[in-house]
């Protein structure tokens, strides 16, 4: 029988979401879970493969079971075997066709950013601290060059930079609430360290270091050497996955 | 010179905000950053005394320098000595009589509890991870009855329990958001545990193991045996402490 889950985790103690040579993967300490309620090895699907240290509040997984579970016994059942820095939120049967990275309609990411003279002790690690104040007119026209389709070739990490190039995001935006800033993006795919890329493009801009022209020639497929710095990954988080509908799981979930 | 400063703190590594025989005060952590900028040892005294890993948000602790300090820049001094979980989020220049516990007219404290099924995991450590569901009709008639003046005995942990245990209560609410309930209680003065096992009773309460006339008698005066659990540390901040005015600090600041 097929299942979906959602899952939520701090990504400060982990590689990744996959396994990695180094390190843990969120990935093992989930199919560990599942293998111990199967009793044989577990493969999970996940809809974004997050960085080292990135966060998730709307990860979401496909799997395999033999057996049927009553959804929220489910969730008590694998978040018995889980570290209290991951958990799995809501899990549903679906229909056999779904596939958590396949079935995603977009991905939506949301970078925060503290712009305090201090950091309140409960944003350490969950956000990215930084000091310099953001002409915020700059930032929201220059984030608002991201929405539609263009060559991303500046924002992908160059060591796996594919030969597609092209994203398209169907919405981008900053929000400001107090010390707090929120770049909130949406898009059918993202390259490797995009959105981080994205958010330290902004910083560029919101710093006066560079101009709003600046980044609408980035766009233009320029290579990752024109860009700024990648933002920290303690800063971003996997927010929402959508598959249609009321979403997640959308249509393909089986009542 | 004097000076207020408002803390914020994780209390989970904590043995509370004063010193103790086994275990470190977050006291310490700031006395001995103070000490740092002073050259010599200096005492601070705080509005509120938390217990063993109860949080904070807006502790006010008041001292003396003997230097002029620009505000900010004290702020910045005195974060670099501290650990990420211990924060001064402000500090101000104030009148010579300004003492942090005696000048307090009120102390906010508020209560998280979380009902879902499962914790997400940016929460853990941070709410009481309560598995029961409330009636929150009950609960919020329990809540409303703390309003007022009351001989709080039963609310307060036997070992230290003074000879005076009338406190009066300006303001005591619950607040629900999805699966998380907000326990917000303003008062002039709070006895030793008495916000957790307010927290405590209101859960037996919202549990149906005991009716609302049960809480209005143990405001009479009953002993703390006739109280339910104490509420655990991890739910409970010292969210605000009024001072009068706009407050924090209010009208003792210096410009």
């Amino acid at each position: 029988m097929r299942y979906a889950a959602r899952v939520a985790y701090m990504g400060t103690a982990y590689s990744g979401w996959q396994r990695q040579a180094m390190g843990t993967g969120v990935q093992e300490k989930i199919e560990e879970s599942l293998a111990a309620l199967e009793g044989k090895p577990v493969t999970v699907t996940a809809a974004g493969r997050t960085d080292a240290g990135v966060h998730a509040r709307g990860q979401v997984i496909s799997f395999e079971l033999g057996k049927e579970w009553r959804p929220d016994k489910l969730v008590l059942a694998l978040n018995f075997r889980l570290p209290p820095d991951v958990s799995v939120l809501e899990t549903a049967r679906v229909v056999q066709e779904f596939d958590a990275r396949r079935s995603a309609l977009w991905r939506e990411y949301r970078y925060f950013i503290w712009h305090g003279n201090a950091l309140p002790p409960f944003l350490h690690g969950r956000v990215w601290w930084n000091r310099f104040q953001w002409d915020f007119c700059h930032v929201r026209r220059a984030c608002a060059l991201f929405e539609g389709d263009h060559d991303f070739r500046a924002f992908c990490k160059t060591a796996e930079c594919p030969d597609r190039t092209v994203r398209t995001m169907y919405r981008a935006s900053v929000r400001r609430k107090g010390c707090l800033a929120v770049f909130t993006v949406r898009g059918n795919a993202f390259l490797t360290n995009m959105v981080r890329i994205m958010a330290g493009n902004l910083n560029a801009v919101g710093r006066g270091k560079k101009s709003v022209e600046w980044m609408e020639d980035l766009l233009q497929g320029r290579a990752r050497a024109d860009s700024a710095m990648t933002a920290p990954a303690e800063g971003l988080y996997l927010w929402k996955v959508g598959y249609g509908e009321g979403t997640p799981f959308g249509p393909y979930r089986v009542e």
